[in-house]
């Protein structure tokens, strides 16, 4: 109910360690958290749109990629190797972070609730350019730290796979100013 | 296929940390994870075992206990606490960890592959001495695990649902020679 | 030049442990880093300004908190006590992050840099309603993380000093919304 | 004198390091715990053990498989470098450890001793199928783990000792079924 | 036979973590590592050292300081706990460090040899008053850090055997200027 | 006023990981800190003197070694990169920890000031033959250690910049009888 609790959540998403880095082997004191990972998302978001062809809400973007992941003060990170292994699970891992979310939201005072809860559902619905410029950041974000770790040493294979997905999400959600990220990005998963 | 393909995912076990540690503030390189958790809980099943009344098929009881967790290589360790919030997080985490453990289970080659399935399936039945057991040792070396961290200054307030979920285990699953631990466990529990 | 070239500074983020945490024994492995500060503060920042008297510019104030710390992944985060030891100390720290942000900023592409620019400078500044939300914004972060380390066993006395600061920055920058926030700050700064 | 004291000492083994990946480099973090490795040790001797010709005594195989390394504990663990330097620090260190289990042992239960002891006694002698059996899974245990560290861009020449010091107590023991095993193993030893 | 052979020794010291701080669940990744222990000590020995009645050579006490824990880098840090439980731990630790300490000095080029053993024989024969200013600078470096562990709030109980054991070192090997320090390091040991 | 508070921040060194590996990616749990790294220094600045033409004495190489980097327990690591990247920067730190290791030599009781007073001043104006031997062994020991990381899997070329700067070090102030280690050096920087 107040600014405090639910500062003290999103707080937590610092303790809530990437599960795809842990489970390659990188190691927990150095494994990008999902509050780190909020920040880069926001500012590449902000980047991208600034060279979007639409009108961008700002405000909304930069909302939408500051909460996106809050659920998982709650639930952890669900490895994305396990939702792709089985529809099923990635379906109960919407179920379960929506019901976590729903928790969260009512430690924000009331009157502040209605703007959370409208850039949440806006990006769960995911077709405005500001959920999909969340999306692709979203995505491109985690593929720029996997290169960054493959340069400290870890094997490109092992991380490729998120390169993969970030590119299909960009041809996906259809956000052409992301083609040149990609560009570099592939350039720099080598060592 | 191969006993190397099975066991490397059970390697991964060692880089699963326990969330319920992590959201506590547990620093990651002290956490405890999946493995080491599942170590205690066999020799502490085992123990249980020798005390009761019952006749156990130690056999039985050591395997269930070493195999309880390693679907968690695959989806991580879902918090507690979320599972507490929404009984439908639960159902979906039960459901989640099925999934996983059948396709972990193709991994051993196959004329290996029923022992293991039937461990599996006796554990999730939950209701043979043996299942009992070991589900027991599981939340008491959960509490046990939550005492030292205790003894080296975390607050025991923050700790305490841990003690109280195993002594509700202790009772709903009738193991009376765990008795003597639960009493030493509250002892150890403040500092 | 890039958006690419940019982001992979913001990476380094991830890697500048706050001093103020590890010189009072916080262990590397869950000390705060810069990026997920930066989280915190920007949500902070933005639901201290939906409670503002003031009109504020929700877009300026959002990516003035994501970006107010990027030139520490140049120059470290020299530590708060020794700024305050001596005068001089923080004159040489400001100077020494503006000369990095200016280099920084040469990263991104050209027809970018403005906004990023004019950002950078009004926070520099401070007399805006959003350069003292994200001040603020940054002392209270800092404040409650600091309770979260008391909460998970530090001793109060040693983080006091971080409450005591933010304390006066919302005084001399005048956010009266943000006296909710520091009496609870007050309430769970012992355990 | 109660199961919650020796559990007490079984759960130490979570922060006993393994020497060996250490002194190679391997962050802290994310280095091997000795409870984590008889976790490994267990199931893959129990693997083993399921296709050896001879009859096994699973109880009796894996209760020593969780024990081995309990000692530990009390000695640290004293590096295989050192042993293998001079003939006279490894017969030390069996020396040490008896010493430290005897002790350990104390902390059990009288009556739950015996089986302890007996178990520890014949892994000792290292002569029976079981002893023999845990004796090349804890070999193999350390060398799978060695390559899932080469997977993640440790260089396999500095690990490489591992493996062979798999080999050759495979052939010494005589368990023909740990071959394929090892023939993975190798194959998985670059990248 | 080189000084960069030697050194890479004396680099392992730093991945060498203390048993003393693991074992009472100091978090790995903030576990103090021999190295840095080995440079406390050095300028604790030389403060005591400039406090003497006695005259003192400098070169030899701060070379010593410097070596006396070299050994560990091949025999990592055997725990004080197991030498105290029986005194042939003790005697093996001695032993096992002598044989480490022959192997290693051979790194060192020829000539640079006998430098070093002589500053290692007179450390182990501790009765010169720079092996006994060493020897105590040791123990108290030891409390010392157990102090600023304390402060962080681990529980004084756990750490004080460091302050009682430094204590009976000052007395056993007199060394009067030390009592200032005890005097304030027990004044430093609560919170 | 007393040796006590004075070691009590020579023990923070501890605290203070140095910045050159984390910006690389070193994970914090194994990253140096600047109490080992002064040990290495101290024990490579010694063997290089017991090779030198000049007559040396050991008694201040030793102490500068010991003592060179103290400030930092007060300012933190400033990046290395950063110094480069602005000579401002440079001199803005140098002033910075001249203010610092002031300070902290007032916690040193008032007669024992002037020696480590006289070091520090000799180490600043680095013309000696004991102030050279310590800057380069300082730049000789963070190269060794950045082999050190590259035999662990680190790619060399991130880790290049160490070497040279050593090499232009070792040129700069004619330490002729580092050459060999140079050379080894250069031959460890692959893998």
């Amino acid at each position: 109910m107040t600014v405090f609790q639910f500062l003290t959540i999103c707080d937590k998403l610092k303790r809530v360690l990437r599960t795809g880095w842990l489970l390659r082997g990188v190691p927990p004191s150095s494994a990008e958290n999902v509050a780190a990972h909020s920040h880069t998302t926001a500012i590449l978001a902000y980047l991208l749109a600034l060279q979007a062809k639409e009108s961008v809400d700002f405000h909304q973007l930069l909302l939408m990629a500051l909460i996106h992941d809050i659920p998982e003060a709650e639930t952890g990170d669900i490895p994305m190797s396990a939702q792709r292994a089985d529809p099923s699970i990635r379906e109960a891992k919407k179920k379960i972070e929506n019901i976590a979310m729903q928790k969260i939201v009512t430690y924000i005072p009331k009157k502040l609730q209605p703007t959370i809860t409208a850039a949440w559902s806006a990006y769960c619905k995911g077709t405005s350019i500001e959920a999909r410029l969340v999306e692709v950041a979203d995505r491109l974000a985690t593929a720029l730290h996997a290169a960054q770790l493959v340069k400290t040493g870890f094997p490109a294979e092992e991380f490729q796979t998120f390169v993969d997905h970030a590119v299909s999400t960009v041809l996906e959600l259809q956000i052409p100013q992301a083609q040149e990220f990609i560009t570099e990005l592939r350039e720099n998963f080598t060592i």
